[in-house]
């Protein structure tokens, strides 16, 4: 059985989200944030002492978009991946890079400057850059969305994705930063949508049942503002 | 044919080595860096400003990593991808995503507080933090690069793929950032060892000979220090 790694709201949310959309069976950890400070044993597991981690037979992934795509094709059927031979697999990759290394390292240093650094190495001029860097990338996904059919209000293939996934968690992190109000009104209305899936739902409890069972703080961490 | 928009030294760059690597037909076009700034008619073609933007007949991309993928499955024969029924899937994908969200967002720090803001805005702390930060991540090249055997050292598959080309364009940043003596020394030789190939020495004097051409300056953007 697969094991995933996890923190409360963090990036490995979208594993979490994936494993669920496609009922894959899988052991959930959950740790304390940041794990590197408050659970020294998972460096045995993760040198880096980064979340996520899927642990999947000889396989290990530590790279939240990379384990979206990696799901999907254990499950061919379920057609959340996309693919090579399908129109819209250069559209299904780009999104999926893009939702980590473009809208969510940015947000990264908002949490860091703003939240978890200690008020003498803040930086809200950085934390203010990169916000604006973020909601400027995320024109891209306000273009997408502008022109999604209300039926099937996906990023690509005319399909839920696991390129939705991806992008989703990043709108669900900027969405507890408090940034929703300056996105473009089809972002938010996407966003709404994606919100309302079964799987996501299913995945926000038991990601909650877990950290209170397993004795970890249930609150997403970019809610605990110090 | 296919059609690259690159800026000398930028994250394109491991768009044109894939497509050096895998012989496949395109044409160049170099922009001044950066083109949000220099070369406005761009933002009709990519209204993020960004490079690179691959388009291939209906699909456009713009996330270098995802680029790299996506070519190797134009070339399948050429074995640049692996598959999803490879051992090697999942460690493929997590180093493709991991070269662009991990290890070229934190260097993206260091180039913009260290040499292009304007010295007002330059933060040297932020600088230091995701230099810092970069280097922990490195370590995961390093663990890798210890067990490669000198016959065939990449980092997955057992051949070379576009996984060397993302990781390897993570390193040449670093290298022009004056960290390289701080990498670990199996990540040195790996990097040694990637750039003697022929298809990557090709690149670097494409880009060259396409810059002076076209009327951009050839001088890798990070070494232009003001």
């Amino acid at each position: 059985m697969m094991e995933l790694y996890h923190c409360v709201s963090a990036r490995s949310f979208r594993a979490l989200w994936m494993l669920e959309e496609l009922g894959l069976p899988y052991q959930l950890h959950m740790l304390p944030f940041p794990p590197r400070a408050l659970a020294k044993e998972y460096l045995a597991l993760n040198p880096l002492g980064t979340v996520p981690l899927l642990i999947d037979g000889a396989t290990r992934m530590t790279e939240s978009s990379a384990i979206c795509q990696y799901l999907a094709s254990k499950a061919p059927a379920r057609q959340l991946g996309v693919a090579p031979d399908e129109k819209a697999y250069g559209s299904y990759l780009n999104w999926l890079y893009m939702a980590d290394a473009t809208l969510t390292f940015p947000q990264t240093l908002v949490l860091r400057y703003c939240f978890f650094e200690p008020a003498v190495r803040r930086q809200p001029q950085v934390a203010e850059d990169y916000e604006r860097w973020f909601l400027g990338r995320l024109r891209a996904v306000e273009a997408a969305a502008q022109s999604l059919p209300a039926d099937k209000p996906y990023l690509c293939a005319g399909r839920f994705t696991a390129a939705d996934v991806a992008i989703g968690y990043a709108l669900m992190l900027s969405d507890y930063l408090g940034m929703s109000a300056q996105w473009g009104p089809a972002t938010q209305h996407y966003w709404m949508g994606l919100q309302q899936r079964a799987a996501f739902l299913r995945s926000l409890d038991i990601e909650k049942q877990a950290a209170l069972a397993q004795g970890v703080d249930p609150i997403p961490s970019p809610l605990i503002r110090p």
